[in-house]
């Protein structure tokens, strides 16, 4: 039975440490681990059939470092293929006559990507597609990508896993005592990043024993229904005359394994320090075990490397930054061109900390390239502040260098019921985990009537879900028109929000602005139209989170909507504002790891 | 063929000067003209007759100074029945063989009321209701109250005559070259205010000639489906040689009842210096033509002395300014204790000045006598500004004194589905012909759902149409909780607008401010819901227009709700503002006569 369908339905053993055992066994120190699958094949499954007769129902393939880059500190970077596939064919040898599964491990690069380090998201595409195509090859079970630290590495790791062939994945992160992976991510960040990235499984291992993973675990069950693979450590490392031992017992792991489980986990196992007796004790204790079943429902979810933030129809409406835009922008146009961020992180910051949580990213500018300049624009923003992006481009291309180069999932603005736009953008959004803004126009124009924008909406939700892509990450404009011009539109379009959200159980969204285009003292009118969306029920908004009264407005609208709670955030930053006058604070550090240390 | 019958079908001819023909028939200077209904009857019956054979189909009592207080001046004021009672039975013995109605005429007091003067309600009330009785007992068809330069003068009288028995009654004001009459009141006013005291036709009469009178009763016709009368003087006075001379000829005048015809009039004849060659000059000219159908529709329309506000659900939305209120302001309260209005006035020019239409009064403090507290503000109020009033009160005594007092068409703040108020208000509100606002709460509270108040709303339409009340003169508050306590109150609350407009065609209210009790910097909430119930429909809004958020929202929402067509008064305030911050134009002169004058 094939892993999908197993893990499903049984809690699932997968073993242990594998490096710790060949160091036993006579690996020497400084010696490629991967190479033995060819020089020393009987030693490689001898692990593999400890494990399988401790219990393990998936063994993992001595490959983590048979990647090319980390093969070629050893001259074997042409090497990749045959190692690879060697290690599938030994390990499917031995697990055949168990019936157990074959999870083709593939670790980090070692090296961080673009803008952390210098590694494109192209070289590290082809790395791991060139790792992943071998064992597909060679009749894998299933990809383990395990120890990952940096969720813009996994990223890459699931788009060209998934380019490989149809095989289930596993993406397996490493987190820290503070419940971060190492370049700042959460458990439920990187549980938001990957879910659609076409995973089977979302995993923890490594780094830190089980007692110190405990709370990742549960925040994992709270983020996520996918399958959850735990895979601690036997214990913190500690160094016992020279020497670094793990102290968790096997039935100090086993205790855990239980305790998992509860939590939601479904797949167990162990990382350093683990042995076949700890996977046996494992195995003991959770056969008497059944799932726990996992049905949470989750409302639009972005994600930055470090953090995730929701468009929750029941939750506090979003501000969309959008004044990294240079239309009509005169300074930031001639930045654009000069190829320079320097108002675009001003910009950033300044729309953090006046409370959006999320940001517009847009670099129309005529006769510049586009590609070139938003890859620079994202790459800025993305390492200096915590909010999730959102991609603003008509080009696809350009949409398509942004959402390779971010490390987190992004919002795309944005695709329409155009056919070329349906064409274009709705792939996008699959292959790279990003979600939408759709707007109710199509080939004939933006309809008159809402009830016409609410047929766009049903065709995009549609659409959008024939791609595998979930609803909920199609979040819908309904078009503001110029009120001066077509004062008939403004109902029209706060009654789309109404139908949209009462008949299709979509999010919404709206550029609020160009509402009061062409009148005098706009401010006024763009306060009074957002209040009157947000009681239509609005979700999101485009705007400017420096202009006070719109900020103001979307915090007094929530409160009186039920959307803030008992007004608890509304007191709060009125209590904060009495305190002084402070600016709002952020709510996360601005970069949850210190680049120095990257 | 009752008056009420024959105005409904056919253009009525009424007759000409009495005066003038009793002095050329040896009326002395100085004498009692209406002692002569005693004295000299034959001379009365024929003037009456030269008019019946001009074609007159109606003719006006020899009674316009028979009233106890003008006969008093002659030493006469004892003889009011009785020369009213023989003016009647004169006249109708004349008018039977011609099949002729008899309009009882009465005059004004003469003096001012309060608060222009020191004329009481009751005082008014008993004088009117007096003569009126007289003539009803007599068997008049209808009374006609003619040449009255004052608003607050007519209410008295239409009041008395109602009492005095089931007659027709006619209100015909004297209106000056600039279109107002003597104490400021223009044409639509007028009829606003008198529209709802039970009269079955409205009329313009002396004073100035029939051109001069062209746009009067052009204005007329447009503010009101009443039966308009028309007679105006023979031309301007002249002195010529030491004599009154009156130059409009028979035809020029026939050719004015023709011009009046198609504006919509229906009742013509002549003042002073008309002659029975002028009636039968218009008895010839109106002969061949038709009634023109009248009907127009109007909304809920208020008045003071001297302007109308209009609460119209296409037009803009009114602030109903809210200051006058003592609830929590430790220095009014006081000034009501002390029987002064210092800060009264004040913060009524404040309100007008900062955009109120419509200004609420309440005196609602613990231990004062609030009937006298209520007339004191609402005659300091009313003589210097020109918004209409709320008469704020939930006392049936206090809100009748003020009603008395008033010399405009008032709204009364408030009734409600509860038994004892609509028993007790709705008949002040009939009787002294103001508007109301309902709240949606009954003798079981406030209902919880939209559904309910809805309910209650058209209850308090039932029984307000069941009275005679039009229904457009009831506003509905759906009645605001606040937030903090119950935010499950707030779409409730926006939805029983649209329901009650939607379903039962009518106006709708709200105290916005009691939303946001209890929390901090309340201006925020306040605006916010200000705006998503302007969406919803609202149309007027109890509120402190000194608040500059607010009335900014009621203007940009009107914008956006299409009720400012092409922004015209949005982009004319903020043209205003931006050319040097000046304060608003209060739209009216404060008081429109000067008050020196009376
Ligand atoms: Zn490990
Ligand atoms: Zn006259
Ligand atoms: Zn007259």
């Amino acid at each position: 039975m094939s892993f999908r369908n197993r893990v499903e339905k049984e809690i699932l053993v997968i073993d242990g440490a594998m490096g710790t055992l060949l160091q036993q066994r006579g690996l020497p120190s400084g010696w490629c681990p991967d190479e033995w699958n060819v020089s020393h094949p009987e030693v490689i499954q001898e692990v593999h059939r400890l494990y399988l007769e401790a219990g393990a129902d998936i063994i993992t393939t001595n490959t983590f470092g048979a990647i090319r880059s980390k093969l070629a500190d050893y001259g074997l970077e042409d090497r990749v293929k045959e190692l690879n596939q060697a290690a599938v064919t030994l390990a499917k040898e031995v697990a055949k006559p168990y019936g157990a599964l074959v999870a083709g491990s593939i670790g980090p690069l070692g090296k961080f990507l673009q803008p952390l380090g210098e590694i494109s998201f192209d070289e590290a595409y082809q790395q791991f597609f060139e790792q992943c195509q071998a064992m597909v090859e060679a009749g894998v079970d299933l990809i383990l990508f395990e120890t990952f630290g940096d969720i813009g590495e996994m990223r890459v790791a699931l788009i060209a896993a998934a380019d490989a062939g149809d095989v289930p994945v596993v993406a397996s992160f490493t987190f820290d005592e503070s419940g971060r992976t190492f370049t700042g991510t959460d458990p439920e960040t990187a549980a938001v990043v990957v879910e659609r990235l076409g995973v089977s499984a979302i995993g923890v291992n490594c780094s830190v024993g089980p007692r110190q993973l405990a709370d990742v675990v549960q925040r994992l069950t709270q983020s996520t229904n996918l399958p959850i693979l735990v895979s601690p450590n036997a214990g913190m490392p500690e160094m016992v005359e020279g020497q670094t031992v793990f102290r968790e017992t096997p039935e100090m792991m086993a205790d855990y394994a239980v305790r998992f489980v509860e939590y939601g986990a479904s797949i167990l196992g162990g990382c350093c320090g683990t042995t076949p007796l700890h996977i046996k004790a494992i195995r003991q204790s959770v056969k008497e075990l059944t799932l726990k079943p996992r049905h949470r429902l989750f409302g639009l979810r972005l994600a930055s490397r470090v953090k995730t933030a929701t468009i929750d129809p029941k939750g506090m409406p979003v501000a969309i930054g959008e004044r990294l835009n240079p239309t009509g922008k005169k300074a930031l146009q001639a930045e654009i061109r000069e190829g320079k961020t320097e108002i675009t992180r001003r910009d950033a910051l300044a729309q953090v900390a006046a409370g959006s949580a999320i940001l517009d990213v847009n670099v129309g500018v005529g006769g510049v390239d586009q590609v070139a300049a938003m890859e620079r624009a994202v790459n800025a923003v993305q390492v200096l502040v915590d909010a999730p992006l959102c991609i603003d481009s008509t080009d696809p291309q350009v949409i398509e260098q942004a959402l390779k180069n971010y490390h987190g999932k992004a919002l795309i603005n944005s695709v329409n019921g155009e056919e070329q736009s349906l064409d274009t953008i709705l792939p996008l959004a699959k292959r790279y985990g990003a979600a939408l803004i759709g707007l109710t126009l199509d080939d004939q124009g933006i309809p008159a009537t809402a009830k016409e924008r609410l047929a766009v909406a049903r065709k995009l939700m549609q659409r959008v879900e024939e791609l595998g892509i979930p609803k909920q990450d199609l979040m819908i404009d309904t078009l503001v028109l110029t009120v001066s011009a077509q004062p008939e539109g403004v109902p029209e379009t706060l009654n789309a929000i109404r139908y949209i959200k009462r008949d299709l159980g979509l999010t919404t969204s709206l550029g609020v602005s160009n509402v009061s285009f062409g009148l005098p003292n706009r401010g006024l009118i763009n306060t009074a139209f957002f209040a009157m969306a947000l009681a239509a029920g609005l979700d999101a908004a485009i705007l400017n989170p420096q202009d006070q009264r719109m900020m103001e407005t979307l915090r007094a609208a929530a409160v009186l909507t039920g959307r803030d709670v008992r007004a608890e955030q509304y007191i709060a930053r009125e209590q904060t504002a009495q305190g002084g006058n402070q600016p709002p604070k952020v709510s996360e550090p601005v970069a949850s790891t210190p680049l120095e240390v990257l």
